[in-house]
C-alpha cells in the first residue's frame, strides 16, 4: 500500500486531498513557487499528526507542514512531497485572562487568536496583513514579526510552550506556561523560527498582553526619514515606550497603492515623500501627550503634515493602506524582495547607496519599500522591465553586501525558506551553518522534514 | 606533553594554574561540591579558547567552563578536568546609547556591567546577590534570573548576540545587534542556558534599557500571600506594569537573617508572616501612585503595615535583606533545596500542601524560603538534623510530585547542573530528554564539553 491509502486509514480518506481538491496549497502569495504535492493531508489530532509522521518516517516520505500558505519565501514548496495541512487542528482550547495565556492549536488563524485575546479583555500582539489566514503553526514556524514588535517583540517573544511531533512521529510536550523554566536546552526555541525543518508544531500556550485602555492611530508627513526617527523617539520618550507601531511608507509606495487599490485614498492634502503611521497605546492621557510632541514638531519643521484617526473607521483605512502592502507590492511581480533588518541609525544611508547601486545595475528599475521603522526592518522591493536573468542575482547581491556592511540581517522576519537560500550560503556564518546541519541531521535523520529549506546543501 | 604543558603553549605558563592556585575555583557556594580538576586554564582572548579547545578536542580531554563559579547547581564540579576560566576576558567593549547595547566579553562581571549602563544613562536589569562575582559568561550559560524578571524578562531576554567556541575549537559568530533577525535556526537561545555543556561563550551584545527617572522601594506586610499578590497587581494595573521587583521573605526568613547576618534589623516594629519587598520604577508621578494604592490596601485590611524608603541608604538596606539569601539559607546545609517556579494562584496551595508534606516525612523538619513573588519563583528550602540518606531523596520527590500536579517547573532559574539531574529524569517529557541527548552528540560528539550535566545519562 502507498502512502495514500495507509494515510487514509489514519485521517479518513476524506482528509487525504488529491487532483483538483489541492488548489489552493500549490501557490504561494508571492506567485513564484508553484507546488506539484503527492497529497495534502489535514490530520485533526496531535495523535493523527503522530500517526502519520511515523508512517512517513517509515516510507522514508518527505512531508512539508503547511498552516495558513501566507509564507513568502517558499517555505512550502515542494515536489511530490505529502503536505500536511493543521489547518482542522483549529480549537482555542483555554484562555486564562488571570494568567493572560491562551492554549491554542496549531491552525487557529490569527484573527481568531486576536479576537480570543480581545474578548478576554486581552490582547495578542502579533499582527500583519495576512492575519485573516497565518495561523498560529505557522506564525511560530515563520517567527514572525509584523506591525507591533516594536512594543511586543517578535511571535517567539509571545510563545511559553509548544507541542511538536517529530520526523519519527514521537511527540515532544513543552506546554508550560510558566514564565521561567531552565530545565534543559531551549527546545521551544529551537523549534521556533525552524520553518517545518525540524518538527511539526501542533499546539502552543501563548502569552497574552493587557489591553490599552485607548489607541491614537494617525498618519505623519515627516519632512525626512530622520526627522521620522526624532518624532518616533520624541513619543517613546514621552510616553514611556506606548509607541505600538510606526510604519513607513514612501511616495512610490503610496502611488502604487492608489494606483492598485479600489477606493484607495491619499493619505494627506498634498503628497508627501515620507509617509508615517504611528500608533500608541496606554491611558486616557495618551492624546493630549500626543497632541503635544506632534505640535512642537510641526512648529520645528520636523513634520509637514498630520492626520490623527477621529474613530475606527478612519484607524481602519490608516491600516488598510499599509497592511495592503503584499497585494501593491506583488501586484508586479519583482526583481528584488528584501527583508532586511539594519541599526536604525543607518536607514537614510541604506536608501541612498541603494538607489545608486539601482541606477548603476539597471538604470530603469523602480522601487518601493514598506519598513517597520522602529526595528530598522525593511521590506525593500525593485522591478525591471528587463528580462535578465541575472539581474535578480546582481540585485540581491548589491542589496546584501550594503547590509552586510551595516552590520544588518538579509533575513529580518520573512524566514529563509527556498528564497534565501542563497543569501544563507553568501552571508551567514559558516560554522553556525555547520551547527544548523549537524542539529538537522541528528533531529530528521532520514531528511524527511521540508527538506532543501533553511539550510543551503 | 600532556595538555599542561602544551596549553602553557597557548596561553602561558602563568595562565595554567595547578596545586595551591586552584583553591578558590573547587568549591560552590552550596558546600555541596568540591572539584579536583587538572588545571584552571584562563585564556585571555577567544583565538586562545579556540585554541585550547581544538587541543582538548584532538587529545579527548574534557573541559568544564567557569565564569565567576556562583552556580548553586554544582555545574563546574569536575574531577580531573580542565577548567577553563573566561575571566581575563572581561573588556566592554563598547555601550551605544543610542543603540541601547552593550557588547562585551564573557568574563565581564556582573555589576560592571550593569555600572556601564548606568554610567550611558541606561539600565542593565539582571540584578540578584552575587551581582559582584557573577560574570556575563555565567548568567548567559544559566540563563539566570533574580528579581527584575518580573519586568525584564530573564538574562535570555537581555541578549542579541553571542560568539562561542565550540568542542572542537570552532568558532561561531552570532554577535548581531538586530532587533529581527530570522536566518535560521535560533542557535543563540540554544546556547543560553546549556550550562557549558554545547559551547564555551566567549562575548555577547547585551540590550540595554531606559532608566527610569524615578524609584521607590518599600517594605509590606501584606496579611496573607494572596493578599500580597492583590496588592502586585494593583501596583501594575495603576503604574501600567512599573513593578520591577516583588519578592517575599516569610517570617522564618526574616528570623535566619537576624541570626545569621551581623547588623540585620527587623524590617518593621512588630514581626509579621508576610514579608514583602516591592520596587517600582518610572516617572516623578510614581510615588503618589504608589501611596494611593498602599493607602487604600492600609485601609482594606490587604497591608499590616508598610516602610517606604526614603533615601538610597534605606534602599540599600531593604536589599541587603533579600540579597543575602545565599548567605543565611546555605549557613546550614539543607536538606531539600528547591528552585521552582509555579502559577502565580498556586502559591498559597504549594505553601499549604508542602508544609504537611514535610511534617509527615520529617516532624522535626524546618522550613524557610524567598521567592521573586510575580514570577511564581521559590526558593524553598527545607534542613532536618537527621542523618537519614534517603530523606533528601524523598523530601525532593515530594517537593516536585506537588510542583508537577500544578504544573509548575522543577527548576526556575538556578540551572541544572548536577544537583538536578534526577529531577530531570522524573519530571522532564522523556522525548524532550532524547532530543537534548541527540543535540548534545551531534555538537559535542567526544563529549568533552562539561559531560555529565543538564542531561541524565
Ligand atoms: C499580505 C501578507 C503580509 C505579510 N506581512 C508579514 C509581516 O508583516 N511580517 C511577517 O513576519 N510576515 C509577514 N507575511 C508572511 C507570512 O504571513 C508569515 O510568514 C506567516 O507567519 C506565515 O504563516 P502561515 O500560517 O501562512 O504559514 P505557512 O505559509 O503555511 O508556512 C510557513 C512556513 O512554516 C512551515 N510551517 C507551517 N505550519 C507549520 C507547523 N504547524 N509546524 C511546523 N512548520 C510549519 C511551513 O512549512 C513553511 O516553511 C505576510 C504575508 C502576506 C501574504
Ligand atoms: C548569593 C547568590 C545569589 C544568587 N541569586 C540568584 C538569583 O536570584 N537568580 C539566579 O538565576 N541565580 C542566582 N544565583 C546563582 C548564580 O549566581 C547564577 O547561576 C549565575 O548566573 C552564575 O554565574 P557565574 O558567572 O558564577 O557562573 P558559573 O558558576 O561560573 O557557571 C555556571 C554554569 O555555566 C557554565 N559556564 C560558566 N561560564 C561559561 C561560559 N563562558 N560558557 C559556557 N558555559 C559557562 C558552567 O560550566 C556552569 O555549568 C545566586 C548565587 C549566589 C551565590
Amino acid at each position: 500500500m502507498g502512502f495514500i491509502e495507509q494515510a487514509a486509514a489514519i485521517v479518513g480518506s476524506a482528509q487525504v486531498l488529491t487532483g483538483s481538491d489541492i488548489a489552493r496549497y500549490v501557490d504561494d502569495p508571492t506567485g513564484a513557487y508553484h507546488s506539484a504535492p503527492l497529497c495534502v493531508v489535514r490530520p485533526g489530532s496531535t495523535r493523527e499528526v503522530s500517526d502519520l509522521m511515523a508512517l512517513a518516517y517509515g516510507m522514508g516520505q518527505v512531508v512539508v507542514p503547511v498552516s495558513g500558505n501566507t509564507g513568502v519565501s517558499g517555505g512550502t514548496f515542494n515536489e511530490g512531497a505529502v503536505m500536511l495541512s493543521v489547518e482542522r487542528m483549529n480549537a482555542v482550547r483555554e484562555v486564562n485572562a488571570s494568567a493572560r495565556t491562551a492554549t491554542v492549536e496549531a491552525g487557529v488563524i490569527l484573527d481568531r487568536l486576536r479576537d480570543a485575546a480581545d474578548d478576554a479583555g486581552l490582547v495578542f500582539p502579533v499582527v500583519f496583513g495576512a492575519r485573516g489566514s497565518a495561523m498560529v503553526g505557522g506564525i511560530l514556524s515563520t517567527n514572525a514579526g509584523g506591525s507591533n514588535v516594536l512594543r511586543y517583540g517578535n511571535t517567539r517573544a509571545q510563545c511559553l510552550g509548544i507541542e511538536v511531533v517529530l520526523a519519527d512521529g514521537r511527540v515532544m510536550d513543552l506546554m508550560t506556561a510558566l514564565h521561567k523554566d531552565n530545565s534543559g536546552y531551549d527546545l521551544r526555541d529551537l523549534m521556533i523560527g525552524a520553518e517545518g525543518t525540524l518538527g511539526i508544531i501542533t499546539a502552543a500556550v501563548m502569552k497574552l498582553s493587557p489591553k490599552p485602555a485607548h489607541t491614537v492611530t494617525a498618519m505623519l508627513a515627516p519632512v525626512s526619514l530622520d526627522a521620522a526617527l526624532t518624532v518616533l523617539n520624541r513619543l517613546q520618550a514621552a510616553s514611556g515606550g506606548a509607541v505600538e507601531a510606526c510604519e513607513y511608507m514612501p511616495r512610490s509606495y503610496i502611488e502604487r497603492q492608489l494606483a492598485q487599490i479600489a477606493g484607495a485614498r491619499e493619505p494627506f492634502d498634498a503628497p508627501h515623500e515620507v509617509n508615517v503611521l504611528v500608533e500608541l497605546a496606554g491611558d486616557a492621557g495618551l492624546s493630549e501627550l500626543f497632541e503635544d510632541v506632534l505640535g512642537a514638531a510641526l512648529e520645528e519643521g520636523l513634520i509637514a503634515d498630520a492626520v490623527i484617526a477621529q474613530n475606527d473607521t478612519q484607524r481602519a483605512a490608516m491600516w488598510e493602506r499599509r497592511e495592503s502592502a503584499a497585494e501593491v507590492t506583488l501586484a508586479t511581480t519583482p526583481a528584488l524582495m528584501g527583508d532586511i533588518a539594519l541599526p536604525v541609525d543607518r536607514l537614510s544611508d541604506f536608501f541612498a547607496a541603494m538607489r545608486d547601486r539601482l541606477s548603476k545595475i539597471e538604470p530603469k528599475a523602480q522601487e518601493t519599500c514598506v519598513a517597520h521603522l522602529g526595528d530598522g526592518n525593511i521590506h525593500y522591493v525593485a522591478y525591471s522591465e528587463a528580462n535578465d536573468p541575472d539581474l535578480k542575482i546582481r540585485l540581491s547581491e548589491a542589496m546584501e553586501g550594503l547590509v552586510a556592511d551595516m552590520r544588518g540581517s538579509f533575513s529580518a522576519e520573512h524566514g529563509v525558506g527556498l528564497y534565501k537560500l542563497g543569501s544563507m550560503e553568501r552571508h551567514k556564518n559558516p560554522v553556525a551553518l555547520d551547527v544548523m546541519r549537524s542539529i538537522k541531521t541528528a533531529l530528521d535523520p532520514k531528511g524527511i522534514l521540508n527538506p532543501g529549506k533553511v539550510i543551503p546543501a
